[in-house]
């Protein structure tokens, strides 16, 4: 029975297999590898548990510069501890970022492991226990969970147990995960398959404004064949998941004028422009029920869907079922559609209405203006720019004058209709081709590293800043996540349920054992 | 010059006749009425003024009902002052209404004047002078007006002083004007040409409740073949305006759901219903950007416009150039119609709408419910229940399941399309047709009081539960206000144009002295 496998919803699983011709592998197997990294961890639980304490001791708000300072100098040490090289990237006004590298004897690439070593924030009064006292619980602390003292650590951990601390999660455990992995394959002899680079970013909780900067003042240093990103939760069925891409997003503002003082709806009603009506009508022209986004030429530019990604999403867990009598929800949107199926199309999201007021606030008048609050998600292919094109394009064809600030009273006076757009920044999608060798050979190792199914994602629903990778760097991406999905990530009592950091030791110390030995063979076959 | 020419935005005056045959008329002439009344004023200006003084310094908010006795009583002791039989009518929990009768010599027909004695309620912080201590002002106080004593109005006062108070205007210095037109009709021999009663209502300001407790109680002793209404302000560039009816009101509430907690627009967007875009469609579906409602059926009890109503609309002066400017408005609803004219349609006003946040408020998410507030502004003919009918055949018609209270869990699941209608009461519009024999009379006399142009409006665009009136009475009614538009009427610092008094003497004398006359003529006159 998989210690993996305790999904809270699960109503049926699909097995995929992409058929791998397995038997031309060189190198260990991976049942192999998952057997010795176990035994090292069986016998090192309180030591690996130590590291992690430690490193969570350390308060990581990107903007407390004395504190995160000194994670980045206690990763540099952790890292240096395995033999590797160690340094400190800088670029003015941001945390440092720390950069490792350790290579492999005849190993032809080079796979760098993100991950980020910053938190954020915390609001203290809604914590259960002091964010950076780690303290160890048996259990769900919503569910009634005790306290637990660290000394228990050396008489062995139930895997069910829960680390709480901020970071226990997002991302500090994938760091002690990766390293961990570095000492279980030489403790058992298992030699790297790939060269290792370690890119440990300290800002990401606050936006990564300097990220760009940071890969192209150090984007030789970076240089790669494989990113693979640590961040995020697994799938919520806890079943172990890879992902090839995040969609992009852009926020909007949309405003429509009507007189510039609040009108009597009896005594100027269908005479005095509704503001409100007429927001309705353009928004209504713009997307219909079921999340076809009505814009003109909205689609030409979406990356159609692959025989890949279909199979994929087709073999993905049935969560549907069970969220829809979660949410209440008599329908979806899409027609029925899986939800991985409607996330590989853009989506145009009506986020906030605001005009007037109603309720018992109500009154019969006719409001001055109208908003609406819009994100779009974007898929791979689509810009930001683009699409803040498209919709302005729209709006003018349904006769509005755009602007960008308020409009004074001659604008107004002098045309029929006047609109105010606002945002329009974002970023584009991240989508990494699941038929790609590499995309391949990941899941390859993923898959055998456990013994049971591996759901693999196309695409993410939300969105990450990941095209800077891309574009700056030019190198294909994946995520591979070990936390929980119910982790509490960003809010008060984050944890890291212990079974999923054990699975993150076996996984990723069987991408750095089998990946350069599994890709090269994909890579010169031709079945793909 | 006339001293009601006073426009602020008068910017071209046509002038319409209906032809009534004067020479066919008995009883004295519109201008000798007015020649004499206002002899009458001249040489009582400083009486009629300490008149209204007396009556302002009683405090008047309904709820207040030692007060509210005192000014009922001291109407009545007014009434009868001048002969007429006055009495105090009663409803269990209302304040009383005031009835005065006086008959006529010969008069075959009988005339309601109707006003109301109570006022708005104060918030005496935001008043310059006490609201029930009565101020005199050489002028308007936002333009720096002077008090003045009240001494002076002995030696003669400025038509454009005003006098500051509660109900200043809305209604106490109509019950002047009416009981001083008694005066002086007596007072230079003119007769009565219709029996009069007066109805003053004690509760108006506090939506009259007992409105129709009060009419069916006492249906005979209201007996009438007409009810003037002399509530309401004159023409806004201050020309006299006889007004034949008012348009209903229906208030309602409309909110869709989705799922039953907020979601990430990422994760969920485009495939968990997003309750602002279904609220958006549907409202899209039944209103368009020129007022024009969609509704299937909705136009059907609509009233056509007549003749007389259009030939009335395009006589009013033109308010729409200098509206359009001052509301910096760069078009119109109903592709340039009239103001008038497109009140004669009924309207769908959106006056709210709430759904998630906008701004720098805004979250990528997905609300869970989204809410518009409507009113619907009622023509004749129309009722609110039917609307409200067709409203919701509209709504199932979209595949919604209607509910009127908040769903629960089971309702949302159970159906793939859930929205709540609240609200729906309201009332219907009242309108006297304009060539009714007695329509054409009142418009007559009005005119020829005058020596300048008399704006006929066929329907108001705001609301007033005037249908009362006609359901439980069956008489037409029409609405000849006096006091001044600029009246602060329901605000802070309400006051009257003196100038509106003296109007409104000569206006309210030529009717009791003539209508009649007029009446009996053009009720038997085949011209109409």
């Amino acid at each position: 029975m998989s210690r993996l496998l305790h999904a809270q919803s699960v109503l049926c699983l699909f097995v995929v297999s992409l058929g791998i011709p397995l038997a031309a592998q060189s190198g260990p197997t991976g049942s192999t590898v998952t057997q010795e990294v176990r035994e090292y961890r069986i016998a090192h639980e309180a030591e690996i548990l130590n590291e992690l304490r430690d490193l969570l001791a350390l308060p990581n708000v990107a903007s407390d510069r004395e504190n995160i300072e000194r994670n980045a100098n206690h990763i540099v040490a952790m890292l240096e501890a395995r033999g590797a090289i160690a340094r400190l990237l800088r670029v003015e006004g941001s945390p440092p970022a720390v950069l490792g590298q350790l290579d492999a004897d005849g190993a032809t690439r080079t796979v760098v492991f993100y991950a980020h070593y910053d938190g954020q924030p915390v609001d203290t009064t809604r914590w259960s226990s002091s964010p950076w006292q780690p303290v160890l619980r048996d259990g769900v602390l919503e569910e009634g969970a005790s306290q637990v003292s660290w000394d228990v650590v050396q008489s062995g951990v139930d895997p069910e147990w829960r680390v709480y601390s901020r970071s226990a999660s997002d991302d500090k455990s994938p760091i002690v995960a990766l390293l961990r992995s570095i000492d279980a394959l030489r403790d058992r002899g298992l030699p790297l398959s790939v060269n290792l680079k370690f890119f440990f970013e300290g800002e990401e909780e606050a936006g990564s404004p300097h990220l760009r900067s940071f890969l192209e003042r150090y984007r030789d240093q970076l240089d790669a064949d494989l990113w693979i990103f640590c961040d995020g939760p697994v799938h919520q069925t806890r079943l172990p998941q890879v992902v090839y891409g995040v969609r992009g997003v852009m926020g909007m503002g949309i405003t429509t004028y009507g007189a510039t003082r609040v009108l009597h709806s009896g005594h100027y009603g269908n005479w005095s422009p509704n503001p409100a009506v007429m927001l309705v009508q353009l928004l209504a022209s713009m997307r219909d029920d079921e999340g076809r986004i009505l814009i003109d030429g909205f689609y030409d530019d979406v990356r159609p869907i692959s025989d890949n990604q279909r199979t994929a999403i087709e073999a993905t867990p049935d969560v549907e079922t069970g969220l829809k009598d979660e949410l209440s929800l008599g329908r979806t949107e899409g027609e029925g559609n899986r939800l991985l199926e409607q996330i590989m199309d853009p989506a145009m999201n009506f986020d906030g209405l605001a005009a007037g007021n109603v309720g018992a606030a109500a009154r019969n008048a006719i409001p001055t203006r109208a908003t609406a609050a819009l994100d779009f998600r974007l898929v791979p292919d689509q810009t930001p720019e683009r699409v803040r094109e498209l919709v302005i394009d729209h709006l003018r064809s349904l006769g509005y004058h755009v602007v960008s600030e308020d409009p004074d009273a001659e604008t107004l006076r002098s045309h029929e209709r006047v609109v105010r757009v606002t945002g329009g920044a974002g970023y584009p999608a991240t989508g990494t081709p699941m038929d790609l060798p590499v995309s391949l050979a990941v899941e390859q190792v993923v898959r055998d590293a456990f013994d049971q199914e591996l759901v693999t994602v196309p695409l993410l629903g939300g969105s990450l800043p990941l095209n800077t990778f891309e574009e700056v760097l030019g190198v294909p991406l994946v995520i591979v996540p070990m936390v929980n999905h119910d982790n509490n990530q960003h809010g008060a009592n984050e944890n890291l349920r212990i079974q999923n950091l054990w699975d993150g030791l076996e996984m990723y110390a069987a991408l750095m054992a089998r990946l350069g030995h599994v890709w090269s063979i994909t890579a010169s076959d031709p079945v793909f």
